[in-house]
């Protein structure tokens, strides 16, 4: 099938806008091809945007995942940035650099890969840039939209919040686990949760909000810095997905261990206040949020975190 | 001074988050430290976003240039991409990958050289990501609005059309091949045409618009096949920067060849119609643009380019 060298630059823009050409959104009014693309927002709302990285042998290896895998969870990781906003998707820029002998089944496995959960969550690909580089990386960047002054920040928690987590914690950690240790390749692709945070954003007692890409410890830890209060956290509360504690006795691993510290969950922590104990009860935010919530602890006027092992979270240089 | 791992990527953050706080945008409503950046767009705007890589020993080479000229023309590259549509700057994010052994100094002066444009072009830097990688590059993903509808296209050429250019060409190409030659470091720095991009945008009978940034020959080459349409082009009505003739001859370099396919003038070309040959002149368009602009040809409906030698553009793999 050959390699991106063969392609060339301008044959690869070509496939790619040729792929993206079949997503219909109405508020692209200019996609791949120009200077740059054009969305149009609702009126009033916000723009959000972040900008994330994935760099082969860093965050990925071709080893342990399909290239599509590879594509789609790249960007549900930004997805989920737009989901701990509270945003709705509006678009994404892909800036792929990569070296000319990368196989071209190599490329095409990510495009799809992109294209499909980029259609699943209505974020068309608007555009982007192409590079030769030693190492392959992607670069994601993502345009999203919210309600003007409503979005979800980190820096909202107050004393006597109470937190709360979506879904459950480790899956990703265990799945990677299992593909580093040769047990197959990791094929879980998480749940960006974005209908979560666009409920969030329009409820009365919304706190402060993060989504976990490096473990409940290390986020929560980002977001108790960033509000300037502390944490007590129940940890046989943390909500394990089935079959998880098996799972990691059967790789030698502590469950509530790689639940606290294991990365790439996309769920979302989030604090709540004013609600009375009894209008809070998990079913009603169940019903409010569309998926299953779980009460962790509270937030504390001392900083710090209390009833969890120091966690370490993912750390680069 | 020490090298970037000593510092970490949490205490690169801190370090680009104190610099950037100096920046002051009201449009900026959450910046920096959160999952992802909040900029508020003026009503009735369409958002406007481009994404362009620089990768070390591809794009750029610490021994050619000082590491905040590096920055100064990363972010004028990307604000080019705004002009060419006619969009006002929001800000932009930055996503840096670099080797941990990458000196401080470089990553200091790089910060210092895209700070400073951006105060200049008043276009905030609102997040992004830090990666670990073996080459160095930086992927910027710009924001901009441009009224409602009023985006300057590629595809808005029409037989007929008159075509012009702005500023001087083939400068950034002899300085880069001055800094090639171990003549001195690269210094140049060009100017984004953003004010002009504005009032094209604004203009009655404004046509289509790129940004020269691969040189004249090969954007021409983009403008006319995304439009399906052809041009005639006077060579000898290319604007050369001043003592460019006998730079170019020092370095055994043929003058027009450089102005045709040297990159990274940052000029913009467009055309316009429906204006009389009176109205259109020369002193009139530097007036309403407010910098100097030359009638360099005309639209055919041929496809094809009459006039210029077939100039080659930059090719990535």
């Amino acid at each position: 099938m050959g390699q991106l060298s063969e392609l060339g630059e301008f044959g690869l823009i070509e496939r790619i806008a040729r792929l993206a050409r079949r997503q219909s959104a109405s508020r692209v009014v200019i996609g791949i091809g120009d200077d740059a693309a054009v969305v149009r927002p609702r009126p009033g709302e916000d723009l959000v945007v972040s900008s994330d990285a994935m760099v082969e042998d860093v965050h990925f290896r071709w080893s342990t995942q399909a290239p599509r895998t590879l594509g789609r969870r790249a960007l549900v990781a930004n997805l989920s940035d737009l989901a701990a906003m509270g945003a709705r998707p509006l678009g994404f820029t892909l800036a792929l650099s990569a070296p000319g002998t990368l196989p071209l089944q190599r490329v095409d496995g990510l495009l799809a890969g992109l294209l499909a959960e980029a259609r699943q969550y209505d974020c068309p690909l608007v555009g982007g840039n192409l590079a030769r580089a030693q190492q392959t990386s992607l670069v994601i960047s993502v345009l999203g939209g919210v309600a003007r002054g409503r979005a979800l920040r980190r820096d909202a928690l107050r004393a006597g919040d109470r937190l709360f987590v979506t879904g459950t914690l480790g899956a990703s950690a265990l799945s990677l686990a299992r593909a580093e240790r040769g047990a197959g390749a990791i094929r879980r692709v998480p749940v960006p949760r974005l209908r979560v945070g666009r409920a969030l954003a329009a409820l009365r007692g919304r706190g402060g909000c993060i989504d976990i890409s490096d473990g409940l410890a290390a986020d929560l830890a980002h977001l108790l810095a960033a509000s300037g209060v502390g944490a007590e956290i129940d940890p046989a509360r943390l909500p394990l997905p089935r079959g998880f504690r098996r799972g990691c006795r059967e790789l030698g691993l502590e469950p509530q261990q790689l639940a606290l510290a294991g990365g790439e969950d996309y769920e979302l922590l989030f604090s709540l206040r004013g609600w009375t104990r009894r209008s809070l009860d998990a079913a009603t935010l169940n019903r409010r949020l569309a998926v299953r919530v779980t009460e962790i602890g509270r937030v504390t006027r001392d900083a710090g975190l209390h009833g969890l092992p120091s966690g370490g979270g993912w750390r680069h240089f």
